[in-house]
């Protein structure tokens, strides 16, 4: 087969570049750090965007959109955010080209430089905060709850496809709130939300937790994080929470008449996902013969090929499917038959594993004649035949099956190679097997920035689910602490 | 009341810009000439998107996504094109800012400059051409049906919500054929895609016809348009769709290995429709207490309003409320209860006026005592006392009437106001009043400049539907025609 995937285990980072590329996910543009999201990894994430909002609007959200374009004066105003973006943001500078007055091709017309220079939006919290400002006049204005949908520019220098491009395509929630509380449990609300989606639609596990201070957001007193592992073993952050305290209120004198007649900050919350899931999606479950993609994200979850000999047989079993491709329909699941004429039957068996496609339904005269059907399963490569009597609801069993194993999997994946770490020494040995280690930290950025210098392990977070209090002291510096904390290399 | 609409009749242009900012549709940004979509105005455009969305896919498109930033040699490449984007684009020349070393604030790091500008795409044609020459090298890879959900930036110097902005959000379809027939068959079928859109949800009446050639999209062989008349008498493109020929493969060098082996460039067609749309269903169909929304498209197809006296009177109105609220929803009809306590039941009903919502229910002490509510439609301002029993199917009934009533409001208006003109002097009074003119003209481009700049009427649209061929005389030139063409002032 010409669209071959390159081997896991021999080489990871390019077996993940292969698979994304050869199963028509998305490749690199003419356009540097920028990537091209072909149609079949645009249908993944339109399921994922479709099942997002829905859990957003559910949640009292409405959606909105803002510029594209921030003024260069707006990122000053949050001190800490300004440095956290201002290195790597795409600057507007002029608004005409002209032909080249000393030869062929265009150039920028120097008549047209733009007074204030104007930056591709990184992050819209600026924008966002300067418009609110005009929103917000008392308490009764409050809460706003308000998402967009939209492309963000990140100039960063070295690029993966999903993983980290110049240009990637997210959601970002931006809340404003009467009160601190509310805003905290706004954070925490939408941190679950995304849990939830992970788990439950991504099949993939995700550890809850908070950033330390040195990993949070530019301008957050808190980031709420969700964590996965790969299946390298290396951590990959998939989505985040964030507590902003009256930062952005202050930033833009965003104040509000409170019930009692006073004049407040407003309490603020933003929360993101992105092209990223795509990555982690990827990277979560495939192997080394493609994709092995959860049911609830398929694009396509059962596909269907003729296997014959003679035309009449042919006919047949294309009425067959067609039949069952309707009743499929019925419950909701979506279904292709594969009829291209000029392509053997193993060559669209490789193509639909490399595609992740979570069931194959392959039927032949003999199942014709038997009432059967043979039913692959893509995540655990097994074969069965099955009656064609029943096959729907059998298929839909299958599915969420297939759900739940793909989730159970990649979580004793994540469990094996978790391990509690209580000396630096082991702690170095392990970090170059993978995996988290859990470790007691002093809690002083000076403690992380070592660890990360020597080990390029960075804390992905102070987990807060599942975690017993449990005193205990420091892997590195030996000073006391109360909690564990997870500790790997990360995406 | 606060939000009160200026007259339509007094200032057209007023009206419209006064409405879009009181219903809460958009507003201007701190950026010039880019717009904040607000969550009203969002929930429409989402709406509009999801039917087009769907209509797009029962005709076999896909949907993928390209990269924002287009490389300033690319556009240089298709010699129309450039001259119709380059003079009006947003140009990223750097991609750091760093701290003004001469004083407070952010300056353009010079260290930063691109090798290259890239241009913030305003079409994406050439990036979108320029991936296919990968994608295509046999008839077995043809057709590509694909469209992208995007937003574009285009420098216009006068500006108005929704109507005109720098950046706007639209689809664009990018498909590529191996024979100019399918491409031709493929612009016929988005243009009368758009017709169906816009004339079954929007309740739009418009006119399907081609442009004239100094009209056409840059780079087009052809452009296939519709044509909407708003309340002012002034025309409104809400749609086109592009036979590119072969300019953009040629320019871009892609090929295809036929059926008998040689050679061919690949047919090309483009069709958008954009946030424009969102000005067309104002203009076409508010009036002066507000917006007038299609219930196909109305985020909130039914509001009530509790009237009451005593705390007792409110809980039975309200309990009464959540039953029809929850029939409507069985029979997928949107519906919102009104429960603020703070204003009173007429200030309610204004703004529901003013946001267009299309049926108003309101019931009182007496309304629960006789088993009745008041029901009131948007569209004619009209009152009605209708039985509870049997409620929701006449409400069902009611809002398919509202929708066929303005679109029937609409196309009389446009039946009345279009006009056959044989002489210039009628042309030169009748087009100060407005409306469509249906006039010969000669086909050259000189008579169609002429005209538009002693009248600023430009031809709209040699239409393609309901036309009888009739020989006749140019209106300015005198010279033969065949077909008469629609003159109008436009948006």
């Amino acid at each position: 087969m010409a669209k071959e995937v390159s081997n896991r285990e021999e080489n990871y980072s390019l077996w993940y570049n292969n698979l994304v590329i050869k199963a028509d996910l998305a490749e690199n543009s003419a356009v540097r750090g920028c990537m091209v999201i072909k149609p079949y990894g645009y249908a993944i994430w339109e399921k994922i965007q479709a099942q997002l909002d829905k859990m957003f609007k559910e949640t009292g959200h409405v959606n909105a959109y803002f510029p594209l374009f921030i003024p260069k004066s707006f990122l000053s105003k949050e001190a800490e955010h300004v440095e956290g973006f201002a290195k790597e943001c795409a600057v507007v500078t002029h608004h005409r080209l002209m032909a080249n007055p000393n030869g062929p091709g265009l150039v920028v017309d120097p008549d047209a430089k733009l007074e204030e220079e104007l930056v591709v939006r990184p992050t819209s919290e600026t924008i966002i905060w300067s418009t609110y400002k005009n929103w917000i006049k008392s308490y009764r204005d409050l809460p706003i709850l308000i998402n967009q949908w939209a492309n963000v520019v990140r100039w960063e220098m070295r690029t993966r496809l999903f993983l980290r491009t110049t240009e990637f395509l997210w959601q970002e929630g931006h809340t404003a709130h009467a009160t601190r509380e509310e805003a905290i449990e706004e954070t925490e609300r939408m941190i679950q939300v995304y849990a939830k989606f992970a788990r439950e639609y991504m099949s993939m596990p995700v550890i809850v937790g908070k950033k330390s201070e040195s990993e949070r957001f530019a301008g957050a007193l808190d980031t709420l994080c969700i964590e996965a592992m790969m299946q390298d073993g290396k951590a990959l952050q998939a989505g985040t929470s964030h507590f902003l305290g009256q930062n952005f209120a202050k930033a833009f004198d965003v104040q509000f008449a409170n019930k009692e007649g006073g004049l407040d900050y407003v309490w603020a919350t933003s929360w993101g996902v992105s092209t990223r899931l795509m990555g982690a999606l990827v990277m979560a479950h495939s192997d080394n013969n493609g994709l092995v993609l959860p049911p609830k994200l398929a694009p396509i979850q059962v596909v269907m090929v003729p296997i014959f000999k003679i035309e009449e047989e042919h006919e047949k079993i294309l009425a067959k499917m067609a039949e069952i491709k309707s009743k499929l329909a019925e419950i909701c699941i979506t279904s292709k038959i594969d009829d291209r004429d000029n392509l053997r039957s193993g060559f669209k068996f490789a193509e639909w594993e490399l595609k992740g496609v979570p069931v194959r339904i392959a039927i032949g005269p003999r199942d014709l004649a038997n009432g059967t059907v043979e039913l692959a399963r893509r995540d655990t490569l097994t074969k069965e035949f099955v009656p064609q009597e029943g096959l729907e609801s059998h298929i839909e069993k299958l599915l969420e099956d297939i759900q739940a194993n793909i989730y159970k999997k990649a979580l004793d994946f994540r469990e094996t190679n978790t391990i509690k770490v209580n000396d630096y020494e082991t702690f170095r040995k392990k970090i170059e097997e993978g995996g988290f280690l859990l470790c007691h930290w002093d809690g002083t950025a000076e403690t992380e920035e070592k660890i990360k210098n020597e080990t390029k392990a960075t804390i992905r977070c102070i987990p807060l689910e599942n975690v017993e209090p449990e005193e205990g002291f420091c892997v590195y510096s030996g000073k006391p602490s109360k909690q564990r904390v997870i500790f790997a290399r990360a995406y």
